[in-house]
């Protein structure tokens, strides 16, 4: 499927119930949480503070299902094909759609994703091993605090690619053209600098090797804000399902700065 | 001397005599090469081959020895404060102007220099040790080619400067901007992947330290383009005594991208 709104329609009506990976490429995917308004305050301005690890493509009103400018015919209750419910940082159970968990104090942030960047680098004809190993790209919770807002606070969580230091540089310079979706690398070289004892132990994804004429690059991950969620505990928030993006109609090229 | 004029006239006076850093702040100052013209073409070649070593920022007529795009009143036979004049590949003296040298045949060639986007990354607060130091900057012949063109060939040369992996990333992100004057580094993180062996012993300049939480990034160098010109032992090449630049009136800022 190369058409996003085929893909969401396909969703909805739940032809398609696996990941979104590889799907409409070309078109930015994003992260979903939701909170209670009670909450969202203070979610916005943790996500302003952080915007390598949180940056945001949308914001709802409270009680609306609709981000009109990330595809008009958008519903973040269906378009989804699962999503995780949490009950005070407890995943509680994996659903399809949300319709009868909405609520009219919700409020739904989306934000970026690192395949679009991703589509950036291979493009630009770097390679990315997990990518063509078929695997999960391998995350690292951080010694580095995110700075604080509310109730949420946490340490970054990072992925990781390896690459030659010459593909090292071309990649912060094509991702840095990229700020809505994680933008530049936030850390290179040095795992042991940001609290990684071993690479080959990943806090989640898959590990990836990192041959000897390469060097570890490390980007801000956008599993930060579900991980500090989760640690916030609080009674109701719904995330999508890891690998189940929400397809937009946003185009990437579109976010190149 | 803040004005670039005012440098010219004081060195062409021999009022100033010394080195030309930290002079005219915020304006161009280039490395100068000059061949006959026999060799001007393959050295053309060259430098458009290898635009990362040999930015090239003007390049004069055969026998003219003005740049009216670098400076109105620019003559670069008494402009620079020193000149070094080799034969056959052997450097024979040092002088304080090349009037009496000048022939119909020379091309003149004007390269970026590194001070430019030092600047950049000075005023974005990444801090330069070796300039902290009052040092020269280490440099080193690497392992890797330079793209050959007619007699000229050899090894690229780099400068190294040490930074934290983060402000490494940030000096990708500003040094992209100034293509002209080398921009973006080569390499960063793993000095034995080019052929350097102890970064304590620079193959020109002084040794700069890298503490614990840097890693070290390279940059290519404009003395590749001396290097290779001295290897080709051309009967006759003029260039600047090292430190000794050429101050134009282009502002570094007019040439960010």
């Amino acid at each position: 499927m190369n058409d996003p709104r085929a893909v969401r329609r396909a969703i909805r009506s739940r032809r398609h119930t696996g990941h979104t990976a590889g799907l409409a490429p070309g078109y930015v995917q994003g992260n979903l949480c939701i909170v209670p308004k009670e909450h969202a305050a203070d979610f916005l301005l943790f996500c302003q503070r952080n915007p390598k690890p949180c940056p945001l493509l949308g914001v709802t009103e409270p009680g609306d299902p609709h981000v009109p400018a990330l595809g008009e015919d958008l519903d973040l209750r269906t378009d989804i094909s699962s999503y995780r419910v949490f009950e005070h940082g407890v995943a509680k159970r994996d659903v399809p759609d949300i319709r009868d968990l909405w609520r009219d104090d919700l409020v739904a942030f989306v934000i970026g994703c690192s395949f679009s960047f991703e589509e950036a680098l291979m493009e630009a004809g770097l390679p990315l091993r997990y990518v063509e190993q078929g695997r999960n790209v391998p995350m690292y919770r951080t010694s580095v605090d995110i700075v604080p807002a509310g109730v949420f606070r946490g340490k970054l969580v990072v992925s990781m690619r390896p690459f030659t230091p010459a593909n090292a540089i071309r990649a912060v310079q094509i991702t840095s053209r990229y700020p809505t979706v994680h933008g530049a690398p936030v850390h290179l070289g040095r795992p042991d600098l940001i609290g990684i004892e071993d690479l080959s132990k990943p806090w989640a994804g898959d590990a990836t090797e990192v041959r000897d004429d390469e060097i570890p690059v490390f980007w801000a991950c956008g599993v930060t804000p579900q991980s500090v969620v989760l640690d916030a505990k609080l009674p109701f928030c719904i995330t999508h399902t890891p690998g189940h993006m929400l397809v937009t109609d946003v185009r990437n090229v579109a976010l190149a700065a």
